[in-house]
């Protein structure tokens, strides 16, 4: 029974991290997924809170047939800390999948086994790339499930996303306390 | 459509929670379950980690058909940004089902409808109930579901409820910080 | 031109602070009220927000002619770092007054000068005494000068005493975080 | 009876905040003022205490009419919360203005009514433009009101400024500890 | 090499604490020595601050031979966290030595050695009766080394404890923001 | 007897610190260090935790002859605050070493005397230069004492600085919570 990690922030959830998913489903039992970031959202590159992410997730990941778990992880700010920080919220899990090397330093140093899975048309599929076409008004639906386009549709996601651009903070993804 | 929200510590889950849970699916098309105070673990009225938690409540639920979202909420101590507090972390909720008179405080004054479930042996069916008898040896495991005696028991969660008491601070819920 | 600094959690405002505001108002050209644990609301022994606790404070004393600075205090919980905090949220003062002996130690060992107000009839007017009888239904308007009466009716402070009441959490005066 | 709220850093205080707060004056029945990042001080882009802000903001709103609160507010950094935790600290208010995009889009999210003033020379009146100025030793006086000259003398902020601004720290907004 | 972990709060440090430290001196090769609850003093069961607490420690610990670490430990109040938290702070180290419950599972969860040193008349040799003694007058050098009583006399300690036990606060170990 | 402090970020511990202590020795009778940031580690810039930091100094400074103090200080993000924040966690000392401006500013603020040491090629010996010429391969160890490549040696620090540089995280001294 293999039981696998994956984390991301997901702003938003897209089709990198399903094909990425759809991966790892096939070969563990169960699947972690963590959302970083948690406590951040209505920032120009956090605009969905960690509620509105789980719910993207979960849509875009109902034909997998083993369990999931989809669980906020709010920013802890030491490296040092942070595996044990993740792992505390989490459901034990025997491997994680990561491409990020700060990740996979992080883990390797606690002896957890790290596996870096193959990414699909990645300078496409990144958040960043998508948030700056949905506040471009360029095409960004094809780049994530439909669940995904449902839930930033409900929500009014394209209109915040731009309405938080206009924001004349010299840094953009501070929090509003640091643009007043 | 309704999401139903229902909030606990879940130190250890047990029958009285089951019982709660098993009523809403019933009416509910979705359940978000809210796992308090997930940043503590190994203390007297803490022993569970977020994750041995979430692992104890999914474990007793596989039968229930409808979506559940099982998400650890990490304490903010600030009552009056609890509930935006919540709210930020999990999907969008319709109704909160609670008899804790200080949560249907706080959800009303935000005009959210508070319904209080019908409770099950409460007396009985209550965590600090559980825990002193799994630290004085007394039997426990029929006020819990299957799934949760399996979990506490994988973890070596008994060994450590009696560990953890023998700490002769002065306050027993307190982090290790305060007792050295 | 002496500005005097007076401090307390004000939960709520009540005759014995204003008699001492008064007292000092007779001397001191400026007054700077701090107004103590201004993050804490909704608890048994903090009910009141901090904007509530302001008003209250603002309408009891617009008959002093000399300016008034009402300051939320949020916890810094580090008394080594308690006196620069509170300074550096608070117009400069010169003196302090306080009956409280560890204020009195902390602001001592900073070399600025303490004194402490002549108090009225203590027992009875104290946050404690009166939360106890807003609780318990006896007479409490009298302690208190009118305007507080009067905020604590208009945003439901006596109801909301009393379904904190309710609650049965070990202990009373923690958070909804530690009491689900 | 009308509670207008009004938010800035005031870094400093200056001629365009007063020319708004003049005019919600004239419609309002009193005046809620927000000092934002109140935690922050003796940095380049947040030279001063929020104690050294309320004195400013005070000293040049006295010939006003109605009843003005002057409130720190410390940062919280989750835009999800900041809503509510503005709102615990002050006083109730019905309105807000503000020209902030993210500030109105928090704000309206929780169906608080927004205006938006319309400001006075603002490329001038910038704290950014009045910090540079004082660092540049141009002329500066005339864009603050004269109580703001006054204490920015007093409390000695232009040397502060300057003091301030010789750190060789990467990026200048960050406070002491990151700048070793 | 081995290099040995100990931590204690020392409120004060004590014979019964410098008993324990010639016992490790005698194998280990070097020490590292914590200070827990670091941050907090000006208390009941904290008085003293994090740096008066390592002048007694190194003042008594001058004739030991090895070299010896005292380093201060701030609160985490996150068990999970906590061992990460000290590692993190302090040189690596080989072994612990406690007897305390709490640390012992927590490092044994860890998978770190941890030895209970023998200790010396405990009933005696404690924080709380050192303190109690102090605060009534009592004998209460002979239980500390020279060092320590030197220091406490030079910062005025025994003053400090009255001060503080004066304060009428409901629990006599909360800050003072909690005392107002 | 005059007790010194000296304070940085030693990210790693250089030649340059070296010979501002060996000066400061000659005249002081103790040396309290400050290891700032110390919750910081395994960043681009923070590449180290506190423990190893403390390890670097202590092995570079055992031919000093007086009491030297090496001290972990966590950031408190609050410039008003710091020079409390380092007072409280460290021994009393008399006089300060720092060319650091606003370390300077809020060093005098409080009236403590502040000395700018003579520094040494500086240019050549900063954290900085340093920490790039690990990650390009370049000669590096020359700029350090004999000590702190050793320590870092054994860290394997050299291949945790690459392979946290391989991180394409936007901003590089972010913590990996904000790079996921």
């Amino acid at each position: 029974m293999t039981r696998a990690f994956y984390i991301g922030r997901f702003q938003p959830y897209h089709n990198g991290h399903q094909y990425v998913l759809e991966q790892i489903a096939e070969t563990a039992d169960a699947i972690v997924i963590g959302v970083g970031s948690a406590q951040l959202s209505h920032e120009t590159e956090n605009p969905f809170t960690a509620g509105e992410r789980i719910l993207m997730i979960t849509g875009s990941l109902k034909h997998i047939r083993i369990p999931i778990y989809v669980i906020p992880i709010e920013d802890i700010k030491r490296n040092a800390l942070w595996v044990a920080h993740v792992r505390s919220m989490v459901p034990p899990f025997d491997i994680i999948y990561s491409s990020n090397p700060l990740v996979m330093r992080l883990f390797a140093e606690e002896s957890i086994p790290v596996l870096s899975p193959a990414m699909y048309e990645r300078e496409l599929h990144s958040g960043t790339e998508i948030r700056r076409r949905i506040l471009k008004g360029e095409d960004w639906e094809k780049l994530v499930p439909d669940a995904v386009a449902r839930v930033i549709s409900e929500i009014g996601g394209v209109e915040r996303i731009r309405q938080i651009a206009r924001n004349d903070c010299d840094l953009n993804d501070r929090p509003v306390d640091r643009c007043l």
